[in-house]
């Protein structure tokens, strides 16, 4: 069906059909994409298999990840259930509606084929996770006996623990996406996979983000503020819930996020590559080969990974960042030089994008990091107290969004004057391909990542197993580059989708195109949203609320939660006897803890999700397709700066405090420390909850936009 | 100049011209306008020496009011002494470079005149603001002594003291506006004057607002916080500046930035209705006309104003503003039904905004109000410390933007929808139209704001005076009052702007084509801003940042500050022998502590004034109008949502703090007292410098664009 309409669309818009390219060549890159997928998949094996061979002897060490692993099964197995249903519900609604209202339709079997579609979204993502959530913790417990012996062995471990989410993640995205392709032939159904994978990742990374800042919360309330009690206390009912939090939130949330933004971004670069191409061409397969080379760049990079003689981890995981950055702008420069039809100007945009990647990662490790002197100024702000801790944290974070935001701009405004000239259509499949650019590596981001929870899973079970101050300090050591690392990750992984979710804009002008074709109305075909349309404005306005609201919804669903949580905490500490003194034997209730995070969570997080959903479909019923291309937009402005706002100032407060910590501006105890403290709590929902969900909760938004094009053209009221 | 190329403009984009008016109503209208600016300065004076009639008798209330009006002076006066250099310089540059470069211009006197309308546009501005300044410290002593004899005559003169800036603003704004058009009949030179405007209310409205937060929280520091000495003790170093920051934050800048923001909206109307008109027609007679029933309406609104049996004062400044209003739109209506030419969707795109406006002061009021459970939630979520009285007051007002920027979408598409069948061009006269319709009641907005500060200082005089408990309970209440009305204003302020700055965005536009035709460039005539044209992408996203960057500019800029003065609180308690004591005739340095502010006010404000005009000049210089036009957008979009978050946050923490001093969840001194004591810190900044800023803002870079049009065109790199 799209081969034909596409046909109609390049002649009616008027762009250069076919772009030519031999069965041969289609033929050799999908070999090379398929054993690149095949390659991932067996390193992640080996890895998993290597990290399980590793010594786990301690007994104390052994039941606590025990208690971590089942309370995160726990977590999962709840999150998935609700999934599950709440899955069904769209998958019917796919079915009925979509990609034409099976009432008016004449092929069942498309709105079939979207439905099951969207379900293969949502599972690829959730396998991933599962699997990441398990390895993961199979290499916090290895990573704290190792840390006894050493910086480097634990290093290892804990890396390789992560690497194996980064692979599996970017394998089961390129096996997802070119599957659909190759079986279906058709970009608008991998819209579909994208939205499966985006109602999984909203699930994963809000969810886990609640859950995640709900039992830290509480514990460091009740633990550290009130009963003055260390922070990984195994006393404390809170500590494993804690735990627990780090694998959901930041190895299976991140790692559904991420899924989720690399499906979108391969999706509408296939969408507007199958346009310009007519079908299966040159366009198409570069999209293909940049992602497997990004892929293939990440596994040599991994396999790089390894803390030097200084003992050094952060050098290491920036270091082998570096080689895969390297390694990819080599090998697509090989593959451009090679293929017929391959342009030198799209791999131009795709530099572009990797290379604004690493830049915003660097700003945000400016504004983030304490080596520099934000940092400073924040912390010696917390001499006059709590309220200048938070003022001048949300006054540095709201100056940190300019440099990123205009790199994606700048980045943008490259990609599409680059490409431009290779005919109509290009600019915007410019910009798409700067998005794979950018996450061509993100194998190594999601690595480098969950890197970060397995060290610090690893430093609480150093703490809970007694297992020296020696072995704590490495922990801690490795812990830090984890955090620092992080920030950069997580810039990085806004800016990709700020470029993702303007290509999807693109898709969605696409996609209302082609049914504007289907329908013989061609004289509306839109060249684009006008800001002086008033329908548009409307949009745009509403559309800029949206993202306050979510994360509105999202960090008051963390306070209701902790409150319910703090509540039970106390009853355990009044209830069961010994517990507060620590009597050998007892042990606190963990479960009901990681049960009312669990619950709590995934409570809080539907109405949020439902809102931002609902409210697309308004907007379009209302004001029809120009409300919407508006309302996208505004969403991604304010989208934007909200994201890098909070998750810069999360990070900037917990630096702070930490900086605090090592002994200025008074240290451990001091006003200042307590100042710095409450600045870290609420930059902590910020950073974790309410931040990185935002991509998603574009990203959601953009594909129910362009999936519902169609009903919002036949049923809008204005 | 303007005539003929309007003529090719109308010709060129299809707009149908000539809407004839007879000179006979062009003149009932002038003359009409004329009389109620007349009637307002008469009104003004009449109120101003009521004011100064009143009884001034006890020495200590003269005295202090004596020092606060000289500082008052002193800041006002360095101020207007650098903003003199300020303007200036740019009146220089417009000579030079608007509306062409001089060395490009066949007619010199343009730019001659332009500069000259700048310069007036500052002046009229200051004129108000100064006269206004000078009776409300003329009314502060008077109602502290009144308010000894009860609620009713205090209300009295603090209400007709703000009055009189009030009827001088609107006054000398209609004034302004009608001269410019009479005299020169050119509504592009209009924006000069509007450029003036918002000049002056940009150092008044962001000057001010550093200088009253500088010595707000620097006086509660050291006051409340470190020695526990009362809010108004005379000891206190920076009472008088505290007192004085209520008058040149709450009364001049207010002022200033409501002044600015109904010079522009009339001045986009104008320059839309003259290009619909082709010169002086019905639209541009209609504009006047609505203004003119505005100030009359404000004039018996205000005369109406009167606290009854009950004791209320918000009842009665709430009641005049209905009156106010039902004026309006009964003056308005009957004026669409006599004169020839008036349309009656204009009325209604007017009346849509006004009606709009008072429901984003009601909601405004729900989320900012003890009575809703609101403040309560916020209030009760301070048990669990500061860090939740922060997350949850910022989650609250996040939501909190969202009925009003949806209030202002739909406003603005009733608006446009309604008059876009009276012809082309039509839509964005109505918007404009409704933003002159939502700011036709800015007379009596202003008096309530300004009655604010009266009784606020009126308050510390009766402390500082020792007037007695009962006289204090008083001037408690009528400053309550005060507060609440405060909130709705800001939201109705806020909501104006909005729609003002959108009328701006058309304004531009008709700039830039006008431009273009000069330049006999025809085919490039914009129809508006395309979304997915990279330019104007690249525009939204670096505009979307900057409301956040001079946001963040300001609020550092209060810490650095209050930082200054703190040290020179302790230096004064230190070196003053008997000051800590209170011993008779011992008394601080009050002036240090003024000049600490005045100073670091204007030095703080600068750069981020500036940045903002950079900032739009680079954008213009490198993507030309449609970068231009986006990053008129995004500031638009962002800086809504800021000011709304900022000036509801700030509210709230202030409200959810009173709450709590009235007895609840603990009272005075608990812990939640002491959080919540912390969330109004942070909130003061956020409403009082940052958040109403944000307008002034958001139209300083609007006209800066509208001005430099031709130059963009000119110069632009890409």
């Amino acid at each position: 069906m799209k081969f034909i309409t596409m046909a109609i669309v390049n002649q009616t818009v008027g762009i250069k059909t076919s772009v030519y390219t031999s069965q041969q060549t289609i033929f050799t890159i999908y070999v090379l994409s398929g054993l690149t997928i095949l390659a991932a998949f067996l390193y992640a094996l080996y890895l998993t298999s290597w990290v399980k061979a590793q010594p786990n002897k301690n007994p104390t060490i052994k039941h606590i990840a025990t208690l971590i692993r089942s309370g995160a099964d726990a977590f999962m197995k709840k999150e998935y259930r609700i999934l599950a249903s709440f899955s069904s519900i769209f998958a019917i609604l796919i079915l009925i509606f979509l990609p034409n209202p099976i009432w008016i339709s004449d092929n069942i079997s498309e709105n079939i084929i979207m439905a099951i579609v969207y379900l293969l979204g949502t599972l690829f993502s959730a396998i991933a996770g599962k699997i990441g959530i398990y390895v993961a913790s199979l290499a916090n417990a290895r990573t704290a006996e190792a840390a006894t012996s050493g910086i480097r062995p634990a290093f290892r471990i804990a890396f390789r623990g992560g690497a194996v989410m980064g692979l599996l993640v970017v394998g089961s995205c390129l096996l997802g996406v070119m599957g659909v392709m190759i079986l279906i032939g058709d970009a608008t159904v991998l819209l579909s996979f994208s939205f499966g994978a985006s109602s999984l990742a909203l699930f994963a990374k809000a969810g886990g983000g609640i859950f995640t800042k709900t039992a830290d919360i509480s514990a460091d309330l009740v633990g550290k503020v009130e009963l003055n009690i260390p922070e990984d206390d195994p006393r404390n009912p809170a500590v494993i819930a804690d735990n627990v939090g780090d694998n959901v939130g930041d190895v299976a949330g991140m790692g559904a996020d991420l899924f989720d933004s690399n499906v979108a971004s391969m999706s509408a670069a296939l969408v507007m590559a199958t346009m310009l191409d007519g079908g299966t061409g040159a366009n198409v397969m570069m999209v293909f080969c940049y992602a497997a080379f990004g892929l293939l760049a990440s596994i040599v990079g991994i396999s790089t990974a390894k803390v030097g003689e200084d003992d050094n981890p952060t050098k290491a995981l920036n270091s082998s960042t570096y080689v895969t950055t390297g390694i990819f702008l080599i090998l697509t420069a090989l593959a451009t030089y090679i293929f017929p039809g391959f342009q030198w100007r799209i791999w131009g945009a795709s530099t572009a994008g990797l290379l604004v990647g690493v830049i915003i990662g660097l700003v945000t490790n400016y504004f983030t990091d304490g080596d520099y002197p934000i940092i400073k100024k924040v912390a010696h702000a917390s001499k006059a107290g709590p309220a200048f801790t938070i003022l001048s944290g949300i006054s540095y974070s709201f100056i940190s969004v300019l440099p990123s935001m205009a790199g994606i701009a700048v980045s943008s405004l490259i990609a599409y004057t680059l490409c431009e000239p290779l005919g109509s259509g290009y600019g915007m499949y410019g910009i798409s391909m700067a998005a794979v650019g950018m996450l061509s590596i993100v194998g190594m981001i999601i690595s480098n990542d969950a890197y970060g929870p397995i060290v610090d899973n690893a430093r609480g079970l150093a703490e809970m197993g007694a297992l020296g101050i020696e072995t704590i300090r490495n922990a801690d050591e490795l812990d830090s580059a984890g955090n620092t690392v992080k920030a950069i990750t997580k810039g990085f992984a806004i800016g990709a989708a700020g470029l993702t979710v303007i290509s999807l804009l693109g898709a969605f002008k696409s996609e209302v195109n082609e049914a504007l074709i289907l329908m013989g109305n061609t004289e509306e075909i839109l060249t684009g949203f006008n800001i002086m349309d008033p329908k548009v404005f409307f949009g745009i306005l509403v559309g800029g609320a949206i993202p306050a609201v979510f994360s509105a919804m999202l960090i008051l669903g963390v306070e209701k939660n902790a409150e319910r949580m703090i509540d039970e905490i106390h009853r355990q500490f009044n209830e069961i006897e010994g517990l507060r003194d620590g009597l050998a034997g007892v042990e606190p209730d963990y479960n009901k803890c990681i049960d009312i995070a669990t619950t709590g969570a995934l409570k809080e997080l539907i109405p949020a999700g439902l809102m931002t959903i609902v409210a697309t479909v308004l907007v379009g019923l209302i004001g029809g397709v120009h409300a919407v291309g508006g309302f996208l937009l505004g969403n991604i402005v304010t989208g934007l700066l909200l994201a890098l706002f909070m998750s810069n100032a999360g990070g900037l407060w917990d630096n702070a405090k930490k900086y605090i910590e090592a002994g200025n501006e008074g240290g451990i105890g001091s006003e200042e420390h307590k100042a710095a403290v409450i600045g870290d709590t609420v930059g902590d929902p910020f950073k974790d909850t309410a931040g990185p969900s935002i991509n998603t909760q574009i990203t959601v938004v953009s594909l129910v936009a362009s999936l519902m094009a169609k009903i919002f053209l036949i049923f809008s009221i204005f």
